[in-house]
This record gives C-alpha cells, sequence and structure tokens, in this order.
C-alpha cells in the first residue's frame, strides 16, 4: 500500500438540523478546502443537529477542522439553541476514523495522533476541548457518553472540576459555543434487524442478550425499538473487528429464535466499507480469500490511482 | 450516472502462455494505449495461453484492440505454436463486458456495438472476424463453442462453409495467425465449491442437477473436478442477472445434502464486480436496500469522479 493516499474519515456532528441556509453555510466551510471529500450530510430537525462525513489526508482534515470549528462557532448560539440531544457544543462531537484497504492504511493510533493536533488547533480558537476514545488523555475519559455526561448544562461546574479539565483550550466556557469532544475510534455501524413480531418486548430482550453492556458481544450497543409496525433490534458496531456484521445478524436470529421470532429483514444505516462488506461474502459464503483487490472496481480505482 | 465515464471491460484470450517476453510485449502494446488500465494478466503455460483484463472507454478499447491484434500477429505464429486449448487464432477471443453502478452504466447493447467496430478494425488489419454472443451476426454464432468448433486446424476448410464466412475481414486464413472471434457478454463469474468429500461423482453429480445444459438454473456452466483431495464443483456464471452467487451456492448446498455431503468452502476466480458482492450481502442479510453507493470506498471514488 506504499502508493496509498494515508486517509481518514472525519463524521463531526454539530448542533444545527434546521435552519438550512446555517447548515449549508457550515458544510461549505469543509467542501472548499483543497483534499476534503465530503460524502455525506444529515440533518435531523427533531434533534436539530447534523452530521457531514468527509474524507482526506490529515493536512487537508486538520484545516477543514480548524474551518468547521469556526463555522459553528459563527452560525450557532447554544444559548438560545434548542434540541434534545445531549450535545454540549456548537461543533458536539468530531471523531476521526482509520480507513483500511482497499482506500488507505491507517491505523487507530494514527487517527488518535491527528485528534490530538486537530484538538490542539480548536483549542487555539478558544475552545474547550475534549479527547475520547483513543486519543483520551486518561481512561475515565475514553467512553464519549462519559466525556459529555450533564452535556451543555452542567458543563459550567464541570469544567472546574479537576477530573474534568480540558485537554486543549481554555479553562472556562463561552455560554454561545460550549464544548469539543474531539476524538478517535474505528468505523462505526449502524445496522438493525427487523423481527417479524409488533412485539417490542421481544426485541428489547434480544438487545440485552446481544449487547456487551449486558454480557453479550463485544462492540454491540443495541435497543429494541418498535418502528411502524415491526419490533427493531437497533445496533451499533462499534469495532467490527472484535464483532462483525454477520457475527452480530446471528446472535440476533438465534436469541430471537429462542423467542419464537425471526429476523424478516435488515438495514444499514449510512456508509459501510467494503471491507464489512466483503466480510459478509467471506462469512456466508465460507469464502476465505477474498480480498478488495477481487473487486472489478477496486481493481480499477487503484489502477488509476498508482502511476 | 450521468458524469459516469461510459466504461468496459475487455477480455482478450491470446495464444502464447510461456515465453515471458513475447507475452509482456503483447501486454505492453494495450498498456500504453491512454485511457486504458489494465487490471489483470494471467499466462497458463499448460495450455500456452494467456487472459489479459482491461477497462476503458469505447475509442481506447478500439485502440487498443487493434494494437493488440497487430502484436498478437507479430509476436506469434500459430503455424508452429503448441497447446492444447482449442484455438482458432493468435489473438483468439476478444469478448467485451458492460458495466454497471458504481463504475459506470454501460448495456450488453452498447457492448455488442462496441464489438462490431472492433471487429471492423480488425478484419481491416487482414484477420478474419466472428462475432458471437450479444455482438452475433445470427444464432448459430451465438455460442462461443460452436463458434470455434473445429479450432484452428478445422478452420481452413470450415472458412468456406457458407455458414461460417467471417463477418469482417479476408475469407481466406493467413496460416500464420488464424481468426479471431469478437463478442459482447455480460460479466462472466467462476465461482468454485469444494466439498467435504474426496469423491468426485458426488460433484459430478452435483454439477450435472445445477447446470443449465442438464435443466439447472439458468447461465449455469458446471463440472465436477477433484481438486487435491477434495471434490469440487466448478461452474462458470455467466448470467448473474439470472442467476447470482448466492442462487448458485444455495443449489449446489442442496443437491450436496441431497447426497450427504456439504459444502465446506467456496473461491471466487478472477475479478468479480461490487455489484455481485452487495448481491450476496442483500441475500444473506436480507437487505434489499444495499446500494454501490452505500459503499464507502464508492461514494469516495465517485466524489472525486465527479467535479
Amino acid at each position: 500500500m506504499s502508493g496509498s493516499p494515508r486517509l481518514f474519515e472525519a463524521v463531526p456532528n454539530f448542533s444545527e438540523g434546521r435552519d438550512e441556509e446555517r447548515i449549508s453555510r457550515i458544510a461549505e466551510s469543509v467542501q472548499v478546502v483543497p483534499g476534503v471529500h465530503v460524502l455525506g450530510l444529515h440533518s435531523d430537525p427533531d434533534h436539530n443537529r447534523s452530521v457531514l462525513t468527509f474524507v482526506g489526508e490529515e493536512g487537508a482534515l486538520l484545516e477543514a477542522s480548524v474551518a468547521l470549528a469556526r463555522a459553528c462557532a459563527r452560525e450557532i448560539d447554544l444559548s438560545v439553541q434548542k434540541g434534545v440531544h445531549p450535545r454540549m457544543g456548537v461543533l458536539d462531537v468530531l471523531p476521526f476514523v482509520p480507513l483500511g484497504p482497499p482506500l488507505s492504511d491507517t491505523t487507530l493510533q494514527d487517527a488518535a495522533r491527528l485528534a490530538r493536533s486537530v484538538g490542539e488547533a480548536i483549542g487555539s480558537l478558544g475552545l474547550p476541548v475534549y479527547l475520547y476514545g483513543a486519543a483520551a488523555t486518561a481512561s475515565h475519559r475514553e467512553n464519549l457518553a462519559d466525556v459529555r455526561w450533564g452535556g451543555y448544562d452542567g458543563l459550567d461546574t464541570r469544567i472546574e472540576d479537576p477530573l474534568w479539565r480540558p485537554d486543549y483550550g481554555p479553562r472556562e466556557l463561552d455560554a454561545r459555543s460550549g464544548a469539543v469532544a474531539v476524538g478517535a475510534r474505528p468505523f462505526l455501524v449502524a445496522f438493525n434487524a427487523y423481527l417479524d413480531t409488533d412485539d417490542v418486548d421481544v426485541a428489547r430482550i434480544v438487545a440485552a442478550e446481544v449487547r456487551e453492556r449486558d454480557g453479550g458481544l463485544p462492540s454491540i450497543k443495541a435497543l429494541g425499538l418498535r418502528v411502524g409496525k415491526r419490533a427493531q433490534v437497533s445496533m451499533n458496531l462499534t469495532d467490527l473487528e472484535r464483532t462483525s456484521i454477520p457475527a452480530a445478524l446471528e446472535a440476533v436470529r438465534r436469541s430471537a429464535e429462542g423467542r419464537g421470532a425471526r429476523v424478516e429483514s435488515t438495514e444499514l444505516v449510512g456508509l459501510v466499507p467494503l471491507s464489512a462488506i466483503l466480510e459478509i461474502a467471506r462469512h456466508y459464503l465460507a469464502l476465505p480469500e477474498l480480498r478488495p483487490e477481487h473487486v472489478l472496481e477496486a481493481a480499477f480505482w487503484k489502477s488509476r490511482q498508482d502511476p
């Protein structure tokens, strides 16, 4: 992979999901940076929150992240903003994700280093920055939910706590902009299984059986929900190296069958790396040798990338 | 897909698989054409034959095909060449394959039109050209095996037969270069299933049950072989729209189980389009909505391709 670009995915969440003009000005601040490829923008008016997905190399991402933080601070005033999500800042969360073959070959450690550079740069803008995930500077800061605990409303007292001193930036809060969590993590896949029942209790029991927190498979977060007329096991797979999509699905299938239910269909939300799709084929076809270079499109794109 | 390039795959077979210098000069004749992306070269010394895989748009492929035919005629002398494959020319077969999303959006009819242009150009070089597959000019010429029937040795009498008049080029044979079959076909996938038995008869029975010729699934060719210590069902899937990889595998599994055998592992030989991999995931995950744009790499490459 010596000729491959050193790419990462950035998936910032910012606290504006209703005002389309503000949202597009914020996205534009990233889009104009050379070497940045915006792959997605999803706004949620209910949570008054948007998620932007972009890919690039370290330098471009650093520049885009600073531009994004500036734009969020300019466009959003958290002291008047309303939203149900437990946000703590205008630019709320900024995770960096390493990308493997065939696109690139960066590691979680590379992403953590990038997160620290970005955190330092955003801190210099005057925003308190907390590092989390693989970039965390202490074990109690690894979990994003712990870092954001209490959200924006509790932040002005929390920032005084010696355990929650920001990693970068000022130790006092601008009420308009709040604080930012900058982190590094593996690719996260949102994967939902719909059951052939409308009984949400079955989905809740299955979710509890498969999720890590209650003794299930590693790196699965799961909830039982009712979506339309069907019970849904809604999952986040937070580390596909530990629990792949097929492993999660087979665990859900077994658990559901124990309750007399079956998985009727599934859905993947957002983008999924090719490696995760290949793992599905390897599993169900008993095809251990399938690799990215066997995919025509990957071979073609690689031939255009290499001189 | 309005901004997509109009791409095809070309998979020529030429009658030299031993002399590395000749092989590389022949491959080089294609490689140097601007807009051509060579994705693979596989030489088989036993059959004294090589397969080249390249991708490009119509103009580049036309130029590369003419260069390839010239190079084969210059480098190979069929009147002294030895090989067990039933070849009929120095450039033996030249199929064009349409490429679907996310790379392109060309059709089999587009590929047939390209094959005819290429056939005409190669005919002008002085080589007799037979069109086959979706480019065939008569129904008895659609099947490549029928077109090549008798091979090189029978060609000098066959070319006199009114039914086998070449579509382009001279109606007399240069013994050094033979004739060329130029065609259009869907993507062909070579897919093998290994059984947990060394009994080749089981593989032969399964192959006969699943292949189209004997009343099995459409567009499957299959043979039972013994490879090492295991029985193998060796398949060519000639039209994935009619029979997908999961449909073929499940047919093999059912048939094998009827004989007390199981599929232990599988293999895909050569390149496979992303759409075929996604179909595997859609089938086994009951995930009807999975499309190329959900794959991170496809989204990324598309963002670089579009302005």
